[in-house]
């Protein structure tokens, strides 16, 4: 499988469905989260529970989460993908009751690959939109 | 030179230094902006003309941009940059009068190149980073 291909499986099982299970297969024993402004373990590196709490965290708040990758940029060790995000916040989330909101949100992550797995991340969301959706204050 | 070293180049020359003459020896004639969410192009193609007004424009509300470039992933074609941009808003910008603020954001780009130009690019900027410390609303 190229880096390209693991990366699009792992959005679509992983993120996209959910799959818990699929987080052995395809997510590295240590996830670095390099870079992730906003994200609650920015810099952190996750073993496998924990990477699947962020998982859970984030679609249990939005519970159809969604994400269209756009293009990509890929060399063997890293692929960098452009994405839209889509959801509807319908649980709770960091405290804030649900808003009801949908939200559709651009992004771009550069993920690192090392023999088959996803060893971490680094990525922008346009998270100015996300809260303006949401009828936060910035 | 390569992708990688024209983006990089680019980077310096156009975005850092300001060089307006630099437009015409790394972008194309036709630059489009495939996506870039809050940008005043948005979805547009330029020409090199419209580039140097969007370069100015940029660069009177922050005299002191830069960007440091944190890591990239390159394609022959492709090449995506994860960068920290820096500057001071000493002049007003978008009908707001200047702010004094500092700016610290990070963003990524993946930049399109083409017979040794660059043609356009796709970009997420970390917004409700800049509106926070420019004391903005969201």
């Amino acid at each position: 499988m190229t880096s390209e291909e693991l990366v699009r499986t792992f959005m679509s099982r992983v993120w996209n469905s959910g799959d818990l299970a699929a987080v052995d297969q395809f997510v590295a024993s240590q996830y670095t989260i390099h870079s992730d402004p906003g994200d609650p373990w920015d810099g952190q590196t996750l073993d496998r529970d924990t990477f699947r709490q962020r998982l859970l965290t984030s679609r249990a708040a939005f519970p159809d989460l969604s994400f269209g990758i756009e293009d990509a940029v890929c060399s063997p060790e890293r692929v960098a993908i452009a994405w839209t995000m889509r959801g509807t916040n319908t649980a709770p989330m960091g405290g804030r009751p649900a808003t009801g909101s949908r939200v559709e949100a651009r992004g771009i992550t550069i993920y690192y690959c090392d023999k088959g797995y996803v060893t971490g991340h680094r990525q922008v969301v346009d998270r100015l939109t996300v809260v303006r959706q949401m009828g936060l204050a910035g």
